[in-house]
């Protein structure tokens, strides 16, 4: 079970989703263009330019066609950094000359660039009129446009837009979501072929820790070509010295990110030999608010919905379902639900574009939270689509681990 | 050749310098505190909490002492998130009732906490005075400030307390130095045991492509429990369908992210039965680069001092060094240098705050491009210190691969 290479959005001609939606947002605002400036690599700079920027300040200047001029998008990147975006044409800024001139600390050499490009574009040497930028443009970055003549209005078509996939970004999150699942299959091999020994996981006679198991998941994923990405997680309740314990929860959570930037998610509680008729019911429940969340996704539906409904079910088998009833002696029914996608944890969200769209892919986890006797959590990716609601990569629940590898 | 986990940063008693400097910087400006704010996990904020923090938007702010009052710093985060960071105390918002009460997006809710920290702390319903930020806090989190009658000074106290490592953060980057070193191991390995077939290379009967290479090393590097961070790269200049040439140099790059957030860099280029003359003299031109530059490696020297002599001592091998020269028929003389720590490229930087000081941990590459013949260049990281600048960790430069992993 090996992940193949993902496909790469953005290599092939189809329509670029997110700059078409700035452009749709400029226009709707009768606004002169875009700003975008990040400090480092986030997952918006990824969205518009399909490309793993570098680790330094850089800037997207979208403007929309005229009459005479046609739609165009300008990356502006440090000296030294090339990439091989497609679509942006790519400015470099010499940090070190615009810093000997003007005596300003380097970001202004961004801050210039973005003047610049925009000055060359609207053919004034006073620039007037209102730009988009995202609600998170740094605050000197705002000011020195600010400075500059033009007013700024804040815009989330970059978020708006990353919520609701495209086909080939679907493929990617299948594809990374498939690497998930073989690395959790790894883990529950490990955990399938480990024995108690006084209370505590043993493998080949060597003690399980939590952190001998990550890595194997890890080396998995890395194999796989996708980034393990820092979110690969092994959690017991009771920890002595990251031995993993006999007959109680361990939770076992994987979100890489594939070579495209985009993130699986996949979490399930195991036991190994476990008596517990609690960790049985709790871990019944769980699987039951999974499948309660899956009847409501549709779009239209608000993402609160689906959340509610997950925490009802997982009630209905005894457990608390308001914080108020926190006292309950069985523990407190938990669900979340969200966007995946460039990030982990992105639109549709509750509080925010709450609202379900086809195409959107969203990560449900649902559980028992009990602080005497544990936690019980599983998590999965639902796409969200006008023909009923689909899990992104099916892989079975059970809390006894089975090896799955063979 | 596995490396050993690393030092956890910020677990021990050890002084909290960035939270020092912080203090000390809102002491000297006479402000009332410090507010960071960040979309997302961000290497300021990691430096400040010692966590790796949730892909969430989180505020962290931070006050001075007063005769009544202890220093205090608070780590303002979404509801649902947990997270055992010292030193701080954490605050949880709930981001769907600010919502509902305010009426506006959610990142209201992050601004609430803020403004309610600081009116809890200063005792007043009419905020003002200054607060100190970083000059990347987000646009509508100042907004959001000013409205409540605080005027903003950006302050580069973290970036600048970051460019200087204590003796843990460099036993960190240590740690995750040797990693990398592990992961160019595996890589140099590989190359040693393939062999050239039709002008390609080949190993166990396969093609090797720059895409499997990188697995192997990112495998290596999640086996010793440090993340590749998307920083493994394979770079060959003919590059027919991802197959590695033979005879030509392939550049191998890791910057891997040890458990502690701190990254390591090395950069070797290798090339399988090569015959090349320019090759080979590129390659010692590199090297003495290097060496040149660990020679003007020391505290009060500026950073682009080190770079300077870097170009000329490679220069001095027959390549051009300035971009005047770019004609030259052998290639032009490169060099880069930066601070290296919770980010790949960070202060010291020339053009930023460039002077070296002891306890700085700097990249230092060099080599030769040219366009016709191919790239070739060495990298490493070094310490800055009184006694006399240090390779973190050795690593042989060869341009014939060797297997060192036996």
């Amino acid at each position: 079970m090996t992940g193949s290479p993902e496909p790469a959005v953005g290599s092939t001609d189809q329509p670029h989703s997110g700059l078409e939606a700035v452009w749709t947002a400029v226009d709707d605002a009768g606004a002169v263009g875009f700003v975008h400036v990040s400090e480092r690599g986030d997952p918006n700079r990824r969205y518009l330019t399909r490309v793993d920027g570098p680790d330094r300040e850089t800037a997207l200047v979208i403007l929309p066609g005229t009459k005479n001029q046609p739609p165009q998008a300008v990356y502006c990147v440090p000296r030294g950094v090339v990439s091989d975006v497609t679509g942006f044409k790519q400015v470099t800024s010499d940090t070190e000359i615009s810093r000997q001139i003007e005596g300003r600390p380097p970001t202004t050499a961004t801050g210039q660039q973005v003047r610049a490009v925009l000055a060359d574009r609207l053919g004034t040497t006073v620039s007037d009129g209102t730009l988009l930028v995202p609600r998170t443009l740094p605050h000197d970055a705002a000011v020195f446009l600010q400075e500059a003549g033009y007013e700024l209005q804040s815009t989330p078509a970059v978020t708006t837009a990353r919520a609701t996939k495209t086909s080939a970004e679907r493929d990617c999150l299948r594809a990374v979501q498939a690497a998930a699942a073989d690395g959790l299959a790894r883990s529950e091999a490990v955990l399938a072929a480990s024995e108690p020994v006084d209370g505590r996981l043993v493998v080949d006679g060597q003690p399980l820790t939590a952190e001998r198991l990550r890595r194997q998941i890890n080396t998995e994923l890395a194999a796989s070509g996708v980034a393990p990405a820092d979110n690969t997680s092994i959690e017991a309740d009771t920890d002595v010295a990251d031995r993993l314990p006999a007959g109680e929860p361990i939770r076992l959570t994987v979100s890489p990110r594939g070579p495209h930037g985009y993130h699986g998610h996949l979490k399930r509680t195991v036991a190994v030999d476990s008596e517990g008729g609690w960790e049985r019911r709790a871990f019944i429940a769980a699987e039951a608010g999974l499948q309660a969340a899956q009847r409501e996704i549709e779009p239209g539906v608000d993402i609160s919905t689906v959340q509610g409904e997950a925490v009802a079910e997982v009630g209905a088998y005894g457990f608390a379902v308001t914080p108020d009833t926190d006292q309950s002696t069985q523990g407190r029914a938990t669900a979340t639900v969200h966007g995946v996608g460039l990030s982990t944890h992105e639109q549709p969200a509750v509080g925010a574009e709450s609202q379900l769209r086809a195409g959107a892919v969203i990560a449900v986890d649902t559980g028992v939270v009990d602080p005497a006797r544990g936690t019980i959590r599983l998590g999965t990716l639902f796409v969200v689509s006008e023909e009923g609601p689909e899990t992104l990569i099916e892989y079975p629940t059970s809390l006894t681990p089975v090896d799955r590898t063979e």
